[in-house]
């Protein structure tokens, strides 16, 4: 079997990946490790940076989002008993981010590459191997109902994730990992309820932290930071509701609507970033290289820069004869890589509780303060928030 | 003996609220343990804030400053071999900051107030004691030439630094501190050399911070991040500008002259904060409140705040009988103290090397890369580094 561009990973990352290159006459294989039913029901992500939203857009998958995505124009910080909502918008000359669960954005995708003749997507694989990358002869090579096979192609992408085949497969010497773990998790419920607010309300209460999301007008995502030490038995609903009203100020808990959880879970946090993200003819995309806290609602929106910086680089390979673009690729996604993860971990740093020193509860509120005080300030927030421009010079 | 205001302390802080009072017609007496020449021969900080720079006008008492001060638009980064320029005049609508040694202005203030009729010093003070403040009889008892001493005064201003007598008086129970102590100091020389540069560089290196600072364009001081269990005796001048090149870019150590030191010494790195700072009839002003690390240069520009919001307030107390500023003084002054600690917090935090875990360098890159690529976040170094206005919502 041969193929272009052999994809690891049928996530949003591969997926849309694949979109990108097949609209400009690439083929590509997809090697997914699961079913179709199993990735589409995974929960995480649910706010799309503009960037995002475009690429889908670019992607002509963007259809039923436009339609049925929330579009926020703010989000709300809650501190001190306060009540501080950032513009963005205004901030920002006018970007907004939209609400569309990754459940869905990854519906809209398989819909659109399981009809596309430039994409075979290939389910259940095992034992996936990428080899030969180092040496100019990239394959895949893996086991498909019990059979050993491989794919002979030009590049591979890693779309894997975290836990993936492609990172693993680069000889360690060739590799730099940073990484932190952070002293919480998340405890995260779902529920067939009306959100709080219409918009995100991220807490710091001296409690913890808690985060008010939702993924429609009629489902909410509610989030309670919790020591790594919490089992997710020992939270009932009722507790759990209980507590994130605690971290509410009183006049916005006072609107919470209670129900049933549809699903609960503990996430831990983590901060991890492999350097480089480009070994010879293998390159790396989404969380594969790359893990951030989720408080800055980053994670998908970050593998959207380098799947936009890689289908560039290999648009121009294929369609232009230039490789300048694919031998940036690395630095070039980087960068945008490290400002999200510096991001992730300043608004996890602001808006968590750390520890029980009290200098660094009032040194929070003081920040908080003084940047809701400040255009300045409230804009730093903003662009980030609503994500730094793809250019790689941030502008 | 009998007056208004009772000031412990004369350094900047005392005796420049003394003569913000005196032209206001307010008595005062400032009680000083040392001796003029002691306290105009501590080497202190060099930079005024626009704020503090226009209080010593106000005091009538700017005229040297604003002859032999330096006026800096600007200050300088550098990290990752990179040197970028934070235009703080242009993003802060013209604020400057100037460099004016505190030994100067200490003396200025000296001369205007040992000829002011209203104002009298009292020198080597022994165990000053602040009594009766809170119980509306202030009286300052202390030893003068072996004789016990007290004077009966209306207020108490402590501007007697972290080690003074005002905040020790106070009961325990009245009072709550927040303390940070870094893991590091800094080793500092002066030395009769022009600077190596017209603007102040800020370096972030690997090997640790390193200051290029100045008091005049023949007098510079740099200052090296170190362990807090280096010995003065173990950096002989050579070793320190050896080690001070290595944290500048190379093209600005080329330009650096060395020369022998005048003064060479450690200091340790605190942030420190009382809360609240009115007690009864007693005002705490300054270092006897709050500590910052020096890397934002705010410790004597804080307290210049806060001889602000005091002098207004005993003036509209005594010439317009209006006691709401006396009131609300704590909560104004610590709003804009616990701005200037966060900011002295964040720029030690982001410019310093605190371990060996490398992913806390690339944050502290990937955030200075960041803030120098965007105006607004260029513009929340230069607003707080000109310092915060007076005004208690900082517009």
């Amino acid at each position: 079997m041969q193929t272009q561009v052999g994809i690891i990973g049928g996530g949003p990352s591969g997926l849309c990946l694949a979109r990108l290159l097949s609209l400009a006459g690439i083929r590509s294989v997809i090697l997914e490790r699961q079913t179709r039913e199993y990735v589409e029901a995974r929960i995480r992500a649910g706010i799309l940076e503009q960037g995002m939203a475009d690429l889908m857009r670019r992607a002509k998958v963007g259809e039923r989002m436009d339609k049925e995505g929330l579009l926020h124009d703010g989000i709300v910080l809650t501190f001190d008993g306060r009540e501080e909502r950032i513009d963005m918008a205004s901030l920002t000359g006018g970007k907004q981010v939209m609400v569309y669960g990754q459940t869905e954005l990854t519906k809209d995708l398989y819909d659109a590459v399981l009809a596309d003749d430039n994409i075979t997507v290939i389910f259940e694989t095992r034992d996936v191997h990428p080899t030969g990358f180092l040496d100019g002869r990239p394959q895949l090579e893996f086991v498909k109902d019990g059979q050993q096979t491989r794919i002979d192609c030009d590049y591979i992408a890693g779309c894997d994730g975290y836990h993936g085949a492609s990172r693993a497969a680069v000889p360690r010497d060739m590799i730099t990992e940073y990484e932190r773990i952070y002293p919480f998790g998340w405890l995260g419920l779902l529920s067939e309820t009306p959100p709080v607010h219409e918009e995100l309300i991220y807490a710091n209460h001296k409690r913890g932290f808690a985060l008010c999301s939702m993924r429609s007008h009629t489902r909410s995502r509610y989030y309670l930071q919790v020591g790594l030490d919490e089992k997710i038995e020992d939270w009932s609903d009722e507790r759990f509701w209980d507590e994130l009203k605690k971290r509410l100020p009183e006049h916005i808990a006072a609107n919470l609507v209670t129900g049933p959880s549809i699903e609960k879970s503990i996430a831990p946090l983590r901060s991890f970033v492999a350097e480089p993200m480009r070994f010879g003819n293998m390159f790396l995309v989404g969380d594969a290289a790359h893990i951030v806290p989720p408080t800055g609602a980053k994670g998908l929106n970050l593998a959207a820069s380098d799947m936009y910086y890689l289908s560039t680089a290999l648009i121009a390979h294929y369609n232009e004869g230039r490789d300048d673009l694919l031998d940036r690729y690395s630095e070039t996604a980087l960068r945008r890589v490290w400002a999200a993860v510096r991001f992730s971990w300043w608004f996890t740093s602001i808006m968590h509780k750390f520890n029980e020193d009290p200098i660094e509860h009032k040194i929070q509120l003081a920040e908080l303060d003084y940047l809701m005080s400040s255009t300045a300030g409230k804009t730093t927030i903003a662009e980030n928030y609503v994500g730094l421009p793809f250019d790689p010079t941030f502008k």
